[in-house]
């Protein structure tokens, strides 16, 4: 099996950068070659994230197809935001939590969707159903992400789903996620941070 | 919640039949209110399986949104194979083994696919996962269901998820999936339905 890229959508927030890392990881424990990856820089938000639990963030990539045949995307599906030469390579896997649109493939594929708030929600699921281990560190990345997409569960797309996940990734994590998620998400918003970004 | 119509593609194959069947039932356990049905004629072989194991075909339906706002897909996912007002309706939920083309939603969607030889071996593991138990009856169709588009697990599209599928199955439905297999495909084959049908 040759080697395969993972990545979000461009301008990633946290969870199309934490869904790559949980989706490879999970992969590689599965048997695949992947290599977690970025359509961009990470914003403040994901900075902290990844500072916090002490995890180096993926190296950032424009094209795949100079590296490799395959692809699998997350936290995304639709063309226009995955990477550049997308129609040169073959999609093999799919997680997202977005409409569908603008994707086909030319012979089957893995393709996991479900209408909940955060892509980490449903990679939880994944590695409960094939009874992988969640590294704690990774926990706490994939808690980080529901707490950006769901606005800490605030958000109107925030499902059960959602809620059961956080709890669980928190309690792996050792975290508090009311403390830390404003923590988090004070991040994201900090005006340095902000400033830095323009 | 309103109703949906649960259905598989247009000259609809035992799969095409068994897996709308199973993915409507397993749907109502879970507290969704859905009816399982066809878009026509079931083959010889589809009406062997669902006598043998003493089941009622569902009903055929030509068009959907005279009926119901929402549907959910089976072992197809492409608007040309689907009902012929696919368009006036929203697709909720689509469990696949085909390539994905021509499909696209407004809003977020359950959508699994994996490539494996047989819708009916997804929805055997949407089961587990969900902790379902699969009626006697249903796991003898399913089983046909993977009988019928492996050829008895010789098809080159059939993976160790259809043959461990098939396994437990068989072991639920209490058959021998060697020779019922063979009466199945017979069934298919058989000059008199053959003529019958053209
Ligand atoms: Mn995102
Ligand atoms: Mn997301
Ligand atoms: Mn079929
Ligand atoms: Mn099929």
């Amino acid at each position: 099996m040759s080697k395969e890229l993972v990545f979000g959508h461009q301008n990633p927030d946290t969870d199309a950068i934490v869904a790559a890392k949980a989706f490879s990881y999970l992969q590689n424990e599965i048997g695949y070659d992947t290599e977690p990856v970025m359509l961009g820089e990470a914003n403040a938000e994901t900075k902290f994230a990844f500072n916090h639990f002490g995890e180096e963030l993926p190296r950032i990539i424009t094209t795949a197809a100079d590296e490799v045949n395959s692809v699998m995307l997350v936290d995304h599906n639709e063309a226009p935001q995955s990477v550049s030469d997308i129609a040169d390579v073959e999609v093999t896997h799919v997680v997202d939590h977005h409409r569908i649109a603008d994707f086909a493939t030319a012979g089957p594929v893995w393709y996991t969707a479900r209408p909940v708030g955060c892509t980490s929600t449903i990679i939880l699921d994944l590695f409960i159903e094939n009874d992988i281990e969640i590294p704690v560190k990774l926990a706490g990345l994939m808690a980080s992400a529901i707490i950006s997409d769901t606005l800490l569960l605030k958000s109107p797309t925030t499902t059960d789903f959602d809620i059961n996940a956080l709890e669980t990734l928190a309690k792996i994590a050792k975290i508090d996620s009311e403390n830390y998620g404003l923590d988090l998400l004070k991040a994201g918003t900090d005006l340095d941070s902000k400033s830095d970004l323009q």
